[in-house]
């Protein structure tokens, strides 16, 4: 099981009042290890170089190397648990993705997240769009994953 | 956990070659109940409304949705198990996600992908990226979720 440590982010709940443009959020970190990154792929991406060391090896990853869908899925526990603390929860309207280097067993990953847009919804006044960049990094400062988000956010009042 | 039905999709390995732009893959099936809701949310995103069905209620989803990430990694599994049987593995270069709907306990998934572009490597002769345009459908033919990806798919020869 993925070890983790808490965020750093503000405990509070944001708003759509709270967020503008060149913020930085950072979150906590969580640890992966072998056995998380076979136990994934067996459920939901069973190729063999997320599921066996010795078949990696020969692979296009020379190496066990997580699914990016887990890294997605590992990105956004560090966002919901700290990472990015929204009032009423992050619920997401689209995403791009792109995975710029494998994430190996024992790999320490945490998500730094720049807000680069901020857009109230012109048809309800409650709410609005926040566009966020998430990196994702391992121990070494390597971006693992670039993820930029479209979240939907309420105001606070 | 979720329940598999065998693919449609051809049992060859495909190369590059192979692809054309207007080709069209369908996928097996795979019914989600709470229990993986519940489960896959409480590991990778811990917020009430896919965690239980009283909060959901009141929630912006009005009743227990899938997380977006557990609806792509169903998707993955999808596509890897007989949806897109490409030669070496699908090895995903970037992504370009929608979740038009939420996936609801008893949903029963699939996935049409159509081939939207075929492009060689400039620098690498034995291989090349096929951008696809995955559709994700429920029971109801809705589509819950819309992804654009880039894969890197080598040459049979």
């Amino acid at each position: 099981m993925e070890q983790v440590s808490a965020g750093q982010g503000t405990p509070v709940a944001l708003g759509l009042e709270d967020f503008a443009v060149g913020q930085i959020y950072e979150s906590g970190t969580l640890t992966v290890d072998a056995a998380d990154i076979k136990g994934f792929a067996a459920r939901f991406d069973p190729q063999p170089f997320h599921l066996d060391e010795i078949a990696a090896r020969g692979s296009f990853f020379g190496g066990l190397a997580a699914s990016g869908w887990h890294t997605a899925a590992l990105t956004m526990r560090l966002l919901v648990t700290g990472g990015l603390p929204i009032k009423g929860g992050m619920i997401g309207a689209g995403v791009e993705l792109a995975w710029s280097r494998p994430v190996r067993p024992g790999d320490t990953l945490r998500v730094v997240s720049e807000v680069i847009e901020v857009r109230p919804s012109r048809s309800k006044p409650d709410r609005g769009f926040v566009t966020v960049q998430s990196r994702t990094l391992n121990q070494k400062d390597e971006a693992v994953q670039e993820m930029t988000s479209r979240v939907m956010v309420f105001r606070r009042g």
